[in-house]
């Protein structure tokens, strides 16, 4: 079993197998849990709702199925009203994982610094075509990215390109808006910015649980460019749908050569969604319902013993195991005793130690995580 | 009403504004025939039986929407197990057009020779790029391609990419397989041949109406590129779904840098349609009963006084207006007039007089498609 979880895991790359591919390929295995999975799952119930009501109950899902969606401005032209931004600022892309692509290959003509931990796609998308730097977070600053060491990193690496995600994959770390605010005005602006605000809406700075975004700022700085999945925060990654802020001219470099029909029916479905104050408001409950939950789970399984959780304003934490066991024993512990299926971190590139990172599902699959480690990591029955 | 129409289609480049765009924007108009689009029904609502019976019964759906799809090479896998060839030979793409953007904008680094008239994407991309020149298609030879002439247009403006787009949109002319080899034999080993058989499906060399895709030779030709759209023949252009068959080295190269989730949710389960028999057996009855019905349309679309039908193996017919009027003026006068949607080619390049396309649709949409066009290219009422 452990052989061919790690083959499957070399198949996938730096990234996890799909539930659906793990479940071909060991069909033996009882999943119950994707803890693996970072997404809101009472945002997919919600969704779920719209899609029932007004798509199939009306018969429109054919429409949505058999025509062509709206060309990537028309869509773009619509988010910008409910970003309240101009209309030539706003990207649309087959989720952020297209922009993420599209930004790098075309923007990034000489360096790129990364920040470690990260998600691989922003190194690996540039490897080959540009020179690849890093930043790497330590553990004993909980992963938490000081501003002003990190400008002193761009001016010693000369990059062309930085990336940051806040909060940070994998490890849930967040700097505030007033550190962004830091760091764009401190970097030179000929230095494009891409920040990746995919998780921002599980962030927090007080306890009204407000997002702060930075699309706010992208008039001030013209090499900001904001990435943002909509697949973690509304629970719908299977419809492949995000969108990035970013200059007009960006934007028009872009759309000049391609990325014209790049949306789907359900996601031009989503967009309009997304822009509508009735599906807003129940979303923004869910949302905070979610956020407390996730909260309060990293806080329980901070108690299991034998692990350590870092402080996490995403919907994931990272949790370093601190006994003689590795990351990928637990992982597959838990996913063959307990059918808990979790991300094994031994990949991550910047990680010393043994970590996991474990999603917040809904409130019972947290719990029977909690379970499932304690029992994992718990003494060996007599 | 013109302007108003002027000013969609402005907007939408050189492509036609959806019909979702033109219901948003004109709500008074009520179209009742979308001749634009270009896709068959009855495929449809095979695609609407399966998703019904197998997502939304079972409630399956919610996975579909919910996870993440399987990555690029896991889909190309079970594609190439259909196809029958190897599976590093296939690439996914988010729609024919991705894979498009992806294939110009990585492989043609010199010149691209584009066949004219033409769907408007393959130059476009290229534009700023690399030299675009042009091979135009004459309509006294009814668009019909003739190799050797077309290998001599080769040699003298030595591209190192040439697209060919069989059948032809706008035009449906088609080239048989025979000839299609002898364009493959003759032309230099390093000229990458982009072969577009998106409309593949819906052409025939005998009357078994059997399709006749050049993928099979695809080992003997290493310098072949064959983009498939499942956008037309399945009726499915809201999922956005198509592959190509290159060479294994072509995709390593595409998928180092990037497309490593292009699919949606529910282009994978389209893709797990596709290579099952159960499905392939009823689509192919309706992918016949529908080239009977076109063949069908063309033959009494030519009857229309005032017009020319120019031969065609695709879903769409490209007819020439021969009286005084312009076919913007015929289209909007079908448009507001009948609610009939055609799709001007007044902003298509190569192409010298008043032309359509007409898209076939089901048998009683093409009839009132084919009174419309009487009547309004008929003699004035008394």
């Amino acid at each position: 079993m452990a052989d061919r979880l790690a083959k499957m895991k070399d198949d996938a790359g730096s990234h996890s197998p799909s539930l659906l591919t793990l479940r071909e390929q060991l069909p033996e295995l009882e999943i119950s849990v994707d803890a693996c999975f970072i997404s809101n799952p009472y945002a997919t119930q919600l969704f779920l709702d719209y899609f029932k009501e007004e798509l199939l109950d009306t018969g429109a899902i054919r429409d949505v199925l058999e025509f062509y969606p709206s060309q990537n401005q028309v869509i773009a032209a619509l988010l910008a009203g409910h970003l309240g931004i101009a209309e030539d600022r706003v990207f649309v892309g087959n989720g952020a994982i297209e922009i993420i692509q599209a930004v790098i290959h075309n923007f990034a003509k000489r360096r790129i610094l990364v920040t470690l931990p990260t998600f691989s796609s922003y190194y690996e998308f540039a490897e080959g075509r540009v020179d690849v730097v890093f930043h790497t977070l330590r553990k004993g600053d909980d992963f938490k990215l000081d501003p002003h060491e990190y400008l002193a990193k761009v001016a010693e690496t000369d990059p062309d390109v930085v990336t940051l995600i806040n909060p940070n994959n994998p490890d849930g770390s967040y700097f505030s808006y007033e550190d962004l605010q830091t760091i764009l005005r401190g970097l030179p602006p000929d230095v494009t910015a891409i920040v990746d605000e995919s998780f921002i809406h599980f962030a927090f700075e007080d306890l009204n649980l407000d997002i702060r975004s930075i699309i706010a700022e992208c008039e001030e700085f013209p090499n900001l460019v904001v990435v943002k999945s909509m697949s973690k925060d509304f629970g719908i990654a299977g419809i492949r749908a995000g969108y990035a802020v970013m200059h007009p001219e960006r934007i028009a470099a872009l759309l000049r050569n391609g990325f014209l029909w790049n949306s789907n029916g359900l996601a031009e479905y989503f967009f309009r969604l997304y822009c509508r104050s009735d599906f807003l408001e129940r979303y923004d409950i869910v949302r905070k319902q979610y956020i407390l939950e996730t909260q309060l789970f990293y806080r329980q399984l901070a108690k299991v013993a034998g692990v350590k959780v870092y402080p996490s304003m995403a919907n994931f934490a990272l949790v370093e195991i601190l006994g003689d066991v590795t990351a990928d024993e637990v992982m597959q512990h838990l996913l063959v005793r307990h059918g808990v299926y979790v991300r094994t971190c031994s990949d991550k590139v910047g990680l010393d130690g043994e970590f996991l990172r474990i999603a917040s599902r809904g409130l019972r699959e947290n719990q029977r995580i909690i379970d499932a480690l304690a029992d994992v990591l718990g003494p060996l029955p007599q």
